[in-house]
């Protein structure tokens, strides 16, 4: 009991806290350049980015009391305010996390990684390979990295159970610790890959937009895929130096797979539908930008086509309040970082930054933006919080040191990705594997952090190269 | 087996049907007057309703595919398309939406009820007008008949078996089936009470603002109090004389009452935050004309405070898909409606319709458009998808033919939750009442129907005439 209200008062302190220095930064007098909207907008965002990492309140209730103060504090009008919720991005984020749902009822996801661990599972490293290969193929319609742990996570954990390898027994390292391990540090990879893998992704295309840099599925998949997939074949391995599984052959695997297989018997109707619709899906995705065609509805047509065959219902449709609880979060946090730059907070304090590093080479500011960027995220529980408080202005800073426009955007975008695994809390995926048991915290600070580095080395090196030849 | 092939293959063939008559009505000739986007978006949307109306799918699946073609047939812009989801008067809905959510939980929703029964329940007609009056009470925060009547259904139920009548048994006519009637009847009547009261009553105040006529808070109470109240003593005591219980006195409902009162004890902690944050926002709401409060931003504001107490969680969200369903399909469909408008088609439409009645005084057209509004609810399921199917058009003719714009825009939207127990299915809250088996459906075309006659009535003549004095 005391300790329960200990906790309740504590908490109480902390958002007290909080609003004791939103209401300081409110009231510090203005910035020489910037309109007094800009600050107060500023002193509301920081305030709700603040409050989340601290912890004094998740981030939806962060962002409507945002929203709302804003607008009751005629920072923003209402019309501004509720803005976001107009983008047609959002809702093929939106949408897609319902065709996501389509690909796990309909049994097609799980099917895709046993027949990827059939044919690659012989080994405990050809094993952590499959698993993250299906995860790849399955991401483009899947706008979530904790979704697609939902799907992965039961399969690497009856992938490690049924290899002997437990938590209770202290035999986690024989071979689960490793796989959780890797299918973690997979999606860091799977969701740099394609637009869609994010949910960050498309709305920092659209920010980037504001800033007259224009990214569409094509670009990103062209830049994206030489380093991402080179980091495909180097991280299990080095993983597997670094963290190795006590075994090194897995012919359960095989056996799991094949059982299972084997129970879904041939391709359902309802997995050739899905098949079919996500493939259609994937490729007029492609080909949007080049035939005009608008991504949102074709999402929408991808759903309906799922409801048509009843593979996803209006039923299903109640328990998707958390797709609701994102749109309205991500909305209002995108709006507000849409009206820092529009309102010249963005430039202002991005020109103070350029100034400072104005003697710099262009490429010794992207390499420290990127740097800069990537560590930060020690900082930040979300992704997409920090893609929104800081995109814009490492963006703006980047463009007025004249780093070529599409280079930076694309790299701060695949950064926020890949640097996903830097701390146990830095993806709401990684939550799944360490709740596990198989991965103790301190691992992912070691074990991540060089992931982590490895990721932003190749990025930075061949990522790079390839992305100046190619744009 | 063969009869739920047959089900499905009937199906098939009527959603065939549905896509011939869309396509007949999309190569037709364009009628001269109309730009091209202006006839294929009417095409699309008319396409929609037919949809819905013959029960070919459901709204949410019709809305999503028509928006989807409007796009990506350039009938609409993206951003044209999603506009809808910007608005902010939506949001007001969704979060109310989750605010009763609260009501419910925190207990303060029964304990009114049985509050007011406790104080007028010794009759059988004592008790059908606590009933409405609870509900009435009640409405502002719930822009929902259906989430309400989820709130009266129980307690209704409650109390007509224990007083002994039962569907089972054949005393349904005992108490029961009056009390269903009475409280689906005064459904209609705090639907029509409240500007927020109803989900098509805000989106209905949009749609006029883009004819020109502005519906506050404020107008729209001091319009409607007049003419609901006087129905409110009136509904319950004609459906006594035409539809009567078969006992009188009902002393049980008040020891019914008294029992839960006894039960819940004192007002709880969250039921005292819980009234201060409905009180308080139905008093921001009424003063927001007035000094430029933004409805929405107070909606936020308080699920926030039902967030920090406690009384909804980010588990309630979870289950809220309903609200997201919601959100979709009737942002759509606003937005098709808006853009039928702004592409010229209701003005053209109107505009022939006027031509035809431009011989009848402005009362003549009035009183023609409101009784063809509140009967052609007989074709359609939902009151929304009436609403923003017709109301531009008729709102159209009314200007035109000089019937005052405030008159007119309220009467429509009052006739929109008026009408809703002409049918079984013309509200989503008949069905729950129906479902019980207290009441049979043939009987409701009849009540019902006199029950429609009587607000219909009542609102063409005092209504009309107290709004005459008011406006």
């Amino acid at each position: 009991m005391s300790s329960s209200f200990q906790g309740v008062s504590n908490l109480v302190y902390l958002r007290f806290g909080v609003i004791v220095f939103g209401l300081l930064v409110w009231f510090s007098p203005v910035p020489q350049g910037l309109s007094v909207e800009a600050w107060h907008l500023f002193a509301i965002f920081i305030t709700a980015i603040v409050a989340v990492i601290v912890n004094a309140v998740p981030i939806f209730l962060s962002a409507i009391l945002a929203l709302s103060v804003s607008i009751l504090t005629n920072t923003l009008t209402a019309k501004e305010g509720f803005s976001g919720f107009g983008e047609d991005w959002i809702f093929l984020i939106i949408i897609a996390f319902l065709i996501a749902r389509g690909v796990i009822k309909s049994g097609l996801g799980k099917r895709i990684a046993f027949l990827i661990i059939k044919r690659f599972g012989k080994t405990s490293l050809g094993l952590a390979y499959s698993v993250i290969a299906a995860d790849m193929f399955i991401a483009p319609a899947f706008p979530s990295n904790t979704a697609r742990s939902g799907v992965l996570y039961p399969i690497v954990n009856a992938l490690a159970t049924d290899s002997n390898s437990k938590v209770e027994d202290g035999t986690r390292k024989r071979i689960g610790s490793f796989l959780m391990m890797c299918s973690m540090a997979g999606l860091t990879l799977s969701s740099t890959l394609w637009l869609t893998a994010m949910a960050a992704n498309p709305a920092g295309a659209a920010i980037a937009q504001e800033f007259g840099v224009t990214i569409t599925y094509q670009t990103w998949i062209m830049a994206s895929c030489v380093p991402t997939i080179t980091l495909f074949f180097l991280i299990p391995w080095i993983i597997y130096k670094v963290y190795p599984p006590e075994i090194k052959e897995t012919p359960e695997a095989i056996e799991i797979a094949n059982t299972a297989l084997a129970k879904m018997g041939k391709l359902s109707k309802n997995e050739w539908i899905m098949s079919i619709t996500f493939i259609s899906m994937v490729a007029l995705w492609i080909m949007s930008s080049s035939f005009g065609i608008n991504k949102s509805a074709v999402a929408l047509l991808g759903l309906a086509v799922l409801m048509l065959s009843n593979i996803f219902t209006l039923e299903d449709m109640k328990n998707e309040g958390g797709a609701l609880e994102t749109l309205i979060w991500f909305a209002i946090l995108y709006t507000m970082s849409v009206y820092l730059n529009k309102f010249g907070f963005m430039g202002w304090l991005g020109g103070h930054i350029a100034y400072a590093v104005s003697d710099l080479s262009w490429l010794a500011v992207y390499v420290s933006l990127v740097l800069a960027y990537v560590f930060i995220h020690y900082f930040f529980v979300s992704q997409t919080a920090q893609m929104l408080a800081l995109y814009g202005v490492f963006l703006e800073v980047g463009l007025t040191a004249n780093v070529p426009g599409e280079l930076i955007a694309l790299m701060l975008l695949f950064a926020t990705n890949f640097n996903a695994i830097i701390t146990p809390q830095g993806s709401s995926a990684n939550v799944i594997y360490i709740g596990s048991g198989y991965i103790k915290p301190g691992e992912v600070y070691k074990i991540g952090g060089i992931v982590t580095i490895v990721n932003t080395f190749v990025f930075l090196t061949l990522g790079t190269a390839w992305m100046m030849f190619i744009l």
